[in-house]
């Protein structure tokens, strides 16, 4: 198989807790103790869940070479020890910016909204995965997964503010931010 | 729902007769002797299907604006009364293909490839469809729908002739080619 999928499931039970739900723009998400992130998942719906959004691990889609290899000299992994707080980010963006051509998606991405270079400065405390979801047919375009020690949690908060302040996302029309710790 | 879903269903009967299945490189696909282009579908199995492959018509990838513009001026829809011949290509890009970031596999795509303006050369005779699967964890990643008259093969034969003589399809590790004629 060429990706590796996701599921993101919410329920009673589950690897992290959910601390905090807030819908920052659009429709919600239903409430839910705890969720887990299952990669290598086969998108069956799974029983008892509240919830559970699916998505793939794929190619980069705005990433240059230059840029590539910087985030990669400077990322860490997820799973690392002290990192007990997370956060699932799923967006939606508008058919305004789906209708736009590459450069042009590109240079609001990067050009005007600094992206990756805003993201790039809170390396290697913030670790992150993008998901796709668009093609699936799914509710939302990305699901973005956080990882971060608790005393990351201020330059998180940070770095949400700067990325909604930015062009970029005036096209996204759905928005729910879940907090998370790690259940023992 | 974002996108549009298609799928392509093979079997005894279907909207498209298959004249000729050629396998271009790596493994083919089961003998059939109809073809239907569904979009709208559901991505059930379809009984009694030799095969069936789906995909999405999602956002593009690759074109620059001035690119974009310049199809949309000169490309004509599909359904046209005078295609009565088709084409189904599928294809497959190695691994190497998308662990490159988007700036190197456009530049190989279009600067040393002339993807966009050597197809651009066919319009409007050759329409065609790009949808995209390889997100749906498929066994392609894109199937590619062509439509045109019986007096545009020859100019159909030649357009496939020198996009795989190009830099990119040197990573491409699957194509199966489907030609086919509508059915009454």
């Amino acid at each position: 198989m060429a990706v590796t999928r996701v599921s993101f499931v919410a329920g009673a039970v589950g690897q992290w807790r959910v601390e905090h739900v807030r819908t920052v723009v659009g429709q919600g998400l239903p409430a839910a103790s705890a969720l887990s992130r299952i990669e290598g998942s086969v998108f069956q719906n799974p029983i008892d869940a509240a919830w559970s959004l699916d998505g793939v691990r794929s190619n980069e889609r705005y990433q240059e070479v230059m840029e590539k290899r910087k985030l990669a000299a400077i990322q860490e992994d997820l799973d690392r020890p002290a990192s007990t707080c997370a956060a699932l980010i799923p967006i939606r963006k508008l058919p305004e910016w789906w209708q736009m051509s590459q450069d042009e998606r590109r240079s609001i991405f990067e050009q005007k909204s600094n992206h990756i270079a805003v993201g790039s400065e809170y390396l290697p405390a913030v670790a992150r995965r993008l998901y796709h979801c668009r093609d699936l047919g799914c509710d939302f375009d990305f699901l973005t997964w956080f990882e971060f020690a608790p005393e990351s949690r201020g330059a998180f908060d940070e770095l949400l503010e700067r990325l909604r302040s930015t062009e970029e996302w005036r096209y996204v029309d759905r928005e729910v931010e879940l907090r998370l710790t790690r259940n023992a």
